[in-house]
């Protein structure tokens, strides 16, 4: 098969690869449709996470399960499957919880690779979820969200609590924070502002439920945010980004006894112990628990009552991955999807 | 009339004072009966928090009211009240969201001074809650702790979500963190592990609620942690120190998807941004809303359900407080009661 393979900074190579195997009987083997490009790829390929040697690439992905090992029970061969970043059992008291991605056994997608035409899903009964029936063509665009950005962006808004009667801020307008802002709007927030200063951004973000569009950032943000909450700040504010000036516009944009959802990947950030104590907010995020909301997700997409596919705005065939990469670092898309 | 003056590093003086005065129509003066000196008023006595000017000293106060401002309502001469460390006028949106601390009227009574004959308390109707009746004297410790480290205790097994089923850590062995053994006992916490090392503390957190003490701090104390809970973590972890140190041992303390409560006030700590994503740990506290819990606490103590007056070891007549500091400075007393 052939696959995506990281080198080095801005160097993705679409190359000959050996094609996974069933190597635990708990395995399957998935042949993927579609499969993107995360805003956490941009960390190695950028360089600002070394890398060590070529490495594959890509954890969002849905396809048609091949194959799937003895120990496997209910995925089976010829459904279309999603799975999410971290492959769990989803029986552990971790997964039953609702933290699948700190599962006891979990493993991380990214180390396998799925910008690729084929891929070994470990613990394939507690990753996958199935569709009802094959899905027509045009959903599983919104399939591959659910993969990563959606669940993400939902587990964000589920961490900060957005619910009825509650004003909601989104910082960040990549795909985690645009689908932030739908996943507020169907938990019923009455008021979502989404920060973003990208034109093409605010308006999906205006399309998915964003009541308000607020351009500025940091301080300024932060004062925006206040004089549109009587100075008490936002009920709920979710963080997408994963910086430390992104943070701190979160936490500075919550009111006392306020939640922050945060799914940005922290690099390099530094919460200051004593504004954190005199803040009271509530504090809560990590890797997204995606397979928690799969279910609800698949659901919804499959009644067509969300339609999260809309974050994607550059479709290219697989083997023009590196573009992709280009694309999204550079900012002229949103999210690339490839087809393998 | 008399009460502490701190004057620098160790330097507590029993002074003439003014007598406060009614300055605010919803201001009260109480007459106290009781105060004491609170592990937060050490850093200033320690010289860890610079100290500028002379200034009063003491936030905890229980007392008789002996007069009111023309616009307080529901407080009146002659009862029996407890307030806080924050007076809060109780009605704004922060309050009602059970906030107190962060009021949006709130006044520090550390800068008014509770150790001390009087005190003006402002916002009296919002800040002050009177007992049925007169109590008798054996009560009194016990809706003393209530002003502070009961409700602060309180709040952090609360913010910890202590409750049926769930394994709660204390870290911290001084007044807050052995009330919050109690308070996580109240909740009804399956299973309390209390980190202590000093024989004294130990006993009084077995009295109050809890099942298993473990001596080892830092690292240690977190595989100790994970040893007694089958390698995942508590469910449930209350900080009630305020260190870099205890900040770290509550977090790592804590399994992925459960809840740290910290109470203690944060002093050069610095929260690794990654470290809490990969955690998937909620985090929330801050100075403790006492006054949300003071309704409920008072009932607790006047039916005598509870009796955290036991924390305190040492009671001196008032004009010893210079003492009362030195006790509780050298850890030869957990809490320093004081009469005036």
């Amino acid at each position: 098969m052939r696959g995506a393979v990281v080198y080095g900074p801005r160097d993705v190579r679409f190359e000959q690869c050996d094609d996974p195997k069933i190597i635990e009987p708990t395995d399957a083997i998935i042949r993927l449709l579609a499969t993107c490009v995360c805003g956490s790829d941009l960390w190695p390929y950028r360089g600002i996470e070394a890398v060590q040697e070529p490495a594959p690439m890509g954890h969002e992905y849905v396809g048609i399960v091949e194959e799937v090992g003895s120990a496997v029970g209910t995925i089976r061969p010829g459904q279309f499957a999603i799975g999410s970043f971290f492959a769990s059992d989803n029986t552990c008291e971790i997964c039953r919880a609702g933290y699948q991605s700190s599962c006891i056994h979990r493993e991380l997608m990214g180390n396998i690779g799925t910008q690729a035409e084929l891929a070994r899903v470990p613990l394939a009964d507690g990753t996958l979820v199935a569709t009802p029936d094959l899905p027509s063509a045009e959903l599983i665009p919104s399939f591959l969200a659910a993969s990563d950005v959606l669940g993400t962006g939902w587990f964000g808004a589920v961490a900060a609590e957005a619910s009825p009667g509650k004003t909601v801020a989104v910082v960040g307008d990549g795909a985690v924070g645009l689908l932030a802002v739908l996943a507020a709007n169907h938990l019923g927030a009455e008021r979502i502002i989404a920060m973003s200063r990208h034109e093409p951004r605010q308006q999906l973000a205006l399309e998915f439920g964003a009541t308000d569009i607020v351009e500025e950032r940091g301080d300024e943000g932060v004062a925006r945010i206040e004089e549109l909450t009587s100075g008490l700040g936002a009920h709920s504010v979710i963080e997408a980004v994963g910086t430390q000036e992104s943070m701190m516009q979160a936490i500075r944009s919550t009111r006392p006894g306020g939640h922050v959802g945060f799914v940005g990947v922290a690099h390099d950030v530094e919460l200051p112990g004593e504004e954190m104590f005199f803040s009271h907010v509530h504090l809560h995020g990590g890797p997204a628990p995606v397979r928690r909301f799969l279910p609800e997700l698949v659901d919804l997409i499959w009644n067509r009552e969300i339609d999260p596919g809309k974050v994607f705005d550059l479709t290219l065939p697989l083997d023009q991955v590196a573009e992709g990469y280009r694309a999204m670092d550079e900012r002229r898309a949103i999210k690339a999807l490839l087809w393998p």
